[in-house]
């Protein structure tokens, strides 16, 4: 059977399932799980069309890979066909930890970080599939001598970003956010081990960096996306709570676990990880919609509100909120739960913060290899664009409150 | 409120609401819910980004109705406000009634065409929350005095079908399928009371069939996704027989209770629409994951084989399969099964045919309308292209059989 | 020097410049010379942004040449380093024959036939400038053994239509032409020494065969495209019989050179080649708005007719124009002269021919590689176009008068 | 005669002519023109494809206008019909007063600034064809108590600049150079008379300026653009000094008019309008070609350098050049030019400085109106962004030498 497919991406035409075992770890019910976890949570209550799952974007990032590396053969980087495909099978299974609604619930239905899980089930299919993952775990863990590998999985500069920056703007239709992705790929060098922008790729990055502070506020960071996310997270931290309490509620038995226990034991993963593995979106879908006429009135208000799209007011400001703002706002929700006394207010005044820095030096930095063969930092190899500016974490505070009454 | 919003659309660039009642439609729970019904089924096992909504599409449909209305505006055709809004909301409404999985699960999962839904749907709408739905009702049902209202929400060149190729053909990434849609609306015009194009227009008509013709054979009835589709048709079926025996089932209420019911009154829509539109695509993935462990052993192989993604063998041909033919496939099946003998053999082989006509008299022609005034059957007007040739079905009979010993 | 250079192009993103002698002959002035021919001479008169040039369609084709050998080879046809540079060098030069506005002037300004001339010009390369350019003239001239490389450079299905096509209509705007050249060329295939594409390609080339049905009628023979370049046929012939009769005429030396000739011996290249080298679009009009005040009334009237667009009437029809249809016309030319007694009403009268067949079986037929490894011809394998009806040419007999009085 | 007419443009896909006015002076001789003035002068020898010309480009802003009035009127500002086609015909004209190779030329080849001479040939129009335009006028020459109409035909956001990055990034194929136009005139409004940009529209500017800039770096001033725009500029300089002092030189009667004049008398229209409305790239071009063989060896040189592309060796520095830099080129240039004593050294070495802000404060800041209602400058409103850093002019100082023996 001839495995070398070939696969229609509406974002770069085709992509090519680069060898055998790739095409396999593809195959896998694991990573085919990520066909049902969409990439971007609840963003398409606000940009439609941004439906797209991690399925499609972790083989875009597996495409951009195997152009990276192309490239820095072809300017002498020496590279093992092991270490293409141990690369590719990193950035492959990046993601293949993530639960039902990627980021929007990381920590929150099932009390683990993504990477913890991706890591611990690329460990499981070293065992169960292919000996060769091995490779692939030490490049995604940063234990490969040759950091750029690394570097290209995870860092300020690796396809992952170039992937969904790329993606993510295509898919909601923020056009702005587009990136050279080609053009930076093909300015990528590796120099003391490091992976560094060919000089004149310089502007190509000033500009990445702007389109990727432009996709956090206008995407990522949306206000309505940012409501209707924590009217996500109360919703399954209420289930819990009840599912916790012995109540009663719809769920898939996969689901059902998860609800059922406040901590894991990571280190016993064949009590949980069966059932993980059979999450995504759709369980949470359906339970939402039977929990909109549940006796829990907290939990059924917040599950008709999301599902219809009435989505709790939000207000972003730069510093914190202060007493009288939060005292304000609570009346206001007391007075809108007037009619359903049971609810619980703390259900529907949340109070957060967001904080994203354009540029953040503790990845590291994105080195530049100017023409004399030097390294330097983009923050001071930009003559002009303002770095060090970009890099501090803008900080906005969050509150999202019931704004209409019942 | 500002209702007059616009929505960011990756293939038109921007969609504007036009207005208010339109707005609140959308905003409606019934209309919501084709956030969560995949356009394509399951084309995505073959397309991975062809992951879009009925949402999306039915935005799109709107948003080509307005640009279609103020070319025929502006050659001096007579359109009221009020007939513009209704055309609107006919095509904003057309597929309201789509039940999960869209056109791969019509008819077998609730017992009816999506078509008599939607005029449910919209007559209940119509008390409701507008009266004014009744005019698009007209329009929707062609009764309607100008005709050409009904034919661009209904008819060969209908703002349904410039959108859906449009749009499956971005999705899906076969560039190849796109059209000419903003050129064919600039040459729309009526005569007669008739939709037309206009002489000027005729290759990109030509081009119109062309390209739904390759878009049927390359992705609506590719291969692959006609085997899921039929695994899946053959699951609901399965899961039917099994509720209807009395059988204990995972399933969302909604879902239950259409799967306890072979037939639907449907003159007592009170007791099933709302069961109905409470239905997406994750009350049947989040049952399908779970039946992949039942008890009964042809639904759960045939589950597992559809998440797994392990799917049927399928042949097309042109003339029937013959009993030797037939035959063979039994036989294979019956070894494949060797290790499941509880396993019913019907469900594991299939038989079925796919027809499909570039271009179909039946719905009415595409009227040209000629420089001289007179209007002709692009069928006739095309001076070289055999439209006869092409307006026959193209009938292919199909087999799947379940292929790999389990 | 670093000669593997990488050129931005709008169409593909980057073009990579494959080797040394590529380069160098792409800085040869010879070939610097296409940049100053448009590809599609007039054209841009009714699509304003269609000015691209013989040297970006160039680069194109090269660069689809290199994906097509690379899918090639990937499926074991054997392809040495020198036939791959042969075969990209062929299709390199294959137009650097072409003169001043392409097509439109061919074998009217100079009387030559471009191929003839790039023959001529490829075999001078060789000597003066390396003498591998010799196995790409092989191939050029279908002397090669490998005749599928001929195919790519010339054939039903060579990367120059493939290119062409595409950047045509991606330049004009009509989006309709566009073909899905990626997915045709990674259909490619080689079998009993011929160029083939596989079965499941059928679909694209029944597309690209409709495209450029569409690109010839609404691009190269559009109606307004046609009077212009008959007008500009009607100039430089009036030019040629004033020069050689003895007329002054402004003109830089080279065309100055050509007008003055009636006829050219092709064997003494040496002669006649260093003047055409010199020619390019801004020969003819910095001469044509020159000649807009010359005392020759035919003459000047043609010119600034053209320069200002005020073109000729031109209608097309399927059979012969009757006597009567011709002196119809002739009468209202004669009257638009009144004001214009020395004008010679021949040159305001044209009458000509266009011919076009979507898939033309001399040039030998698109070859289908079916599963079962048998080729057959696409106007049988295609289970429903009917090519035979595509391949009769289309003949439209065309007259161009002037319709204004002046 | 329907003047309405549909034009083609692969950057918006279908511009209309907005009314029979626009059409008349599209259609006059002096518009054209500007089909044979490229945009971009001689950028395509680094961006082929980068050949488009003035013509598409007014055509483009004229579409922008169009949609940023509507924008404006649809949020009750009060725009006459009048005044609509005056801005549109003001946009149309604005770069009606380029002569050959725009920008490259400007102020040496005829010593006048384009803004100048579209002033005067708008006003010869206004009597010749239209006395509407003077409405236009008063526009362009902020005349008119709207503001911001002329805002939106010169300003730091005007529909000049967002077509121009628009269509300069899609043709050059700098992919990084797009900006979304659309979004940005979606955020337009009036405030106080000033033309302002809706907060929410605060990122898309933040894009907009950065891309403008890397445009600047990346297009506009690449160095060998710049080296070979110098070379233009030297032959220009040589011929003229050469005409004025008695030379015989090829060139076209109007190309010849004005490189026998070194001062023009403004007041004299009409002495020397007639010979500028005739000029285009092909003059300069085909005069280039000839002189390749001029007698004057400093001449010859230049052009047959520029013609074959060996161009200038060029260096960008912060600094000014030190004597001693100074002195080490100028001896490169006399070995260089050894065998060629007569040529003049410094048309061989040439010194220059180009200076570039992204954002500049001169042409008045951009405004962002607050949701507050209030009016503030982007350099304070961006949050993040340092504007106050990017609006100090870059400036870079170039020096240019002949670098090879001849």
């Amino acid at each position: 059977m001839n495995k070398k497919k070939i696969v229609n991406d509406p974002v770069y035409g085709f992509i090519t399932i680069p060898d055998e075992l790739i095409f396999d770890l593809i195959q896998h019910p694991w990573f085919q799980r990520l066909r049902r976890i969409q990439q971007l949570g609840l963003s398409n209550l606000v940009y439609p069309s941004a439906v797209h799952t991690r399925f499609q974007h972790t083989l875009g990032a597996v495409h951009l890979m195997g152009l990276a590396l192309e490239v820095l053969r072809s300017k002498g980087i020496d590279i093992t066909d092991e270490e293409k495909q141990a690369a590719s099978i990193a950035i492959l299974l990046h993601d293949i930890g993530h639960g039902p609604f990627s980021h929007a619930l990381e920590n929150i239905l099932v009390p683990l970080h993504h990477e913890q899980v991706s890591d611990l089930m690329m460990k499981a299919l070293c065992h169960s599939v292919d000996d060769r993952i091995r490779l692939a775990l030490e490049i995604f863990n940063d234990q490969h001598p040759k950091r750029y590998l690394h570097q290209l999985v995870s860092g300020q500069l690796d396809v992952d970003r170039l992937d969904y920056l790329n993606r993510d703007s295509f898919f909601t239709g923020v056009a702005e956010g587009v990136i050279g992705y080609d053009r930076i790929i093909k300015m990528l060098n590796v120099k003391d081990g490091l992976l560094a922008i060919e000089e004149k790729g310089i502007y190509s990055i000033e500009k990445f960096i702007i389109s990727r502070r432009l996709m956090y506020w206008q995407v990522y960071l949306h206000k309505t996306v940012v409501s209707a996310e924590q009217m996500l997270i109360q919703i399954i931290r209420r289930a819990k709570e009840l599912a916790q309490s012995g109540e009663s509620l719809f769920a898939t038995p996969a689901l059902q676990y998860f609800l059922m226990r406040s901590e894991l034991d990571l280190s016993e993963r064949s009590a949980w990880l069966p059932h993980f593995v059979l999450l995504d979106d759709s369980d949470v879908y359906s339970a939402i919609k039977v929990w909109q006429s549940h006796p829990d009135t907290t939990l059924s208000l917040l599950c008709r509100h999301l599902m219809n799209r009435i989505l709790f007011k939000v207000e972003f400001q730069k510093s914190m909120f202060t007493p009288s703002q939060k005292e304000e706002k609570r009346k206001r929700v007391s007075q809108n739960l007037f009619n359903h006394k049971e609810a619980i207010p703390n259900y529907f005044l949340l109070e957060n913060s967001t904080s994203n820095s354009a540029y953040s030096k503790q990845t590291g930095p994105i080195w530049i290899l100017l023409k004399s063969g030097e390294l330097r930092d983009i923050a001071e190899a930009s003559d002009q664009l303002n770095i060090s500016v970009l890099s501090e974490p803008v900080i906005k505070h969050v509150m999202c409150w019931l704004d209409q009454p019942l």
